[in-house]
């Protein structure tokens, strides 16, 4: 039986690169079958990946089966995940977020977590020296992941460690990270074809604050000005989103890359009130700066009060 | 703050020797303060192994506070935990169990499970080369971990990495992993002190088969005649320790280390159904040898039908 090996819905570049990574090191150093799939069309930054490192993109699947065998990345969040995933034989899971609880496995499995930016930096230490085998798409995307997930480190998320990793990298493939990372977040930026609903679910999770249910959405650009240009019909879209998806309210942060800051979305009194008890930052008008926010991980989801 | 660091209530040889290993490698190579607690009392076996190897009794914790820093090994079932394991500030899990699901991290934190026969193996993977850093008793209470949660390599949850890691630490010791095995096991039978309800307490795990609850207890003895002859005693104890606990039945699995064969007690016709149907034996009086049975993980767990 193949091992379907799959990251979180809405795939960003480290659910899209690490199952294609952890599925070659299963196929090719440890003998399993293995397939790389996705859980929805990835994001185009993520489709830029694909294509600039000339791998094929995984099969989008629309579910799990009963007992078939699966390894999860860069996730261990069921509400993330298929329906039905704990009726599934989970036989690995490697992630970097925190343990919220629910994934349930039949016997005892390969499990690692590491507080780490990025899922490709914990398989580049779990595949260790075989990754000398690795053909260079495999190589290409790990770094990909790391320059994505750390926003070329940028991110306050970035270890040490996924910097000399990503430099590694960046010196066995022969190419320029600071090359790579901007075609990629050109990529990222050119939202021009997605509708405001699809953006603000592009990069979103649900998270319980004192009992409101807030659906924290982050759009990472070197371009805020094409989003923020589209702010009116994007607060207008965040009433139906919320309702659609069972949230009090959605939270859009538009985290400008290049000048290490975010602008949140202000389109009523709720969202005032939070920004300025979360940030202490003082609103006037629909739109506030936080400057130096990067990180929904580290700073916007610690920082949260309703 | 000092980092607390322990295993399962009940501590069973892992659940003690693990937490020391780990406390003495974050205090002297990681240097992180911590220190090695234990949930209970120690079984007889664990209490030879701290003797054997000179090592301190840790303090036994009646409970943790909110936000204190702990280390969790050996188990990652909040069941098995004390009362607000999720309101305290969990900085790592160690475990080889399988993923029940229930513990929750605020951030992204350092957790390994492996599918090995101890957390002590684990240990010795993740230690790497600073093992040689190691006072004996570390060392030493590595090996018991593992001679003791592999029954001396007879338990089918034994892999020949946990053999090998065995064979390195007794050679690196200079000791008899057969000697000190036969020692511990020894220690472990002695249960003459232990009331009948501490008996069916001593290593005892509850699990809901479908829809009944079952207390299983496993005592692990090289002689098993101490026990069986108070299997009278033992089985009219079972009624008040289920009813205690809020389980619909004990079920008392004798293993017999040397042997190779568990006998599982059968006070009533619920048992004996239960027997039949998960091991397909044949009941016949208020016993049952069940040979090749050692382990309730691999074995009777699964096996499980009510």
């Amino acid at each position: 039986m193949t091992t379907k090996v799959f990251g979180h819905k809405a795939p960003d570049t480290d659910s899209t690169g690490s199952p294609i990574i952890w599925a070659w090191y299963l196929n090719e150093v440890k003998g399993v079958a293995a397939e790389p799939v996705l859980l929805g069309e990835p994001n185009t930054e993520a489709a830029f990946v694909l294509k600039h490192w000339d791998l094929p993109k995984p099969a989008i699947i629309e579910g799990v089966a009963e007992g078939e065998k699966v390894v999860i990345v860069d996730t261990n969040n069921p509400a993330e995940l298929p329906e039905g995933i704990n009726k599934t034989d989970i036989t690995a899971i490697i992630d970097h977020h925190k343990l919220v609880g629910g994934l349930e496995t039949k016997g005892p499995i390969d499990i690692t977590i590491r507080p780490l930016a990025c899922t490709a930096t914990i398989m580049y230490d779990l595949i260790g020296g075989d990754l000398a085998k690795a053909p260079r798409g495999i190589k290409g995307a790990m770094l990909s992941c790391i320059l994505s997930d750390t926003l070329e480190f940028r991110s306050p998320t970035t270890t040490a460690h996924d910097k000399a990793v990503c430099a590694a990298l960046a010196a066995d493939l022969g190419v320029s990270m600071n090359e790579l990372a901007t075609a990629m977040f050109e990529a990222k930026s050119d939202v021009s074809s997605f509708s405001d609903a699809a953006l603000l679910r592009m990069d979103s999770k649900e998270y319980n604050v004192d009992g409101t249910e807030l659906r924290v959405s982050v759009l990472e650009t070197t371009a805020p000005k094409l989003i923020l240009d589209r702010k009116d019909s994007l607060m207008a879209s965040m009433v139906d989103v919320a309702k659609e998806d069972g949230a009090d309210q959605v939270l859009l942060f538009v985290v400008d890359i290049l000048n290490e800051e975010a602008t949140l979305l202000v389109p009523n009194d709720l969202v005032k009130k939070i920004a300025e008890a979360s940030f202490g930052c003082t609103v006037s008008g629909d739109t506030v700066v936080l400057p130096g926010v990067m990180s929904r991980k580290k700073q916007i989801i610690p920082a949260l009060k309703v």
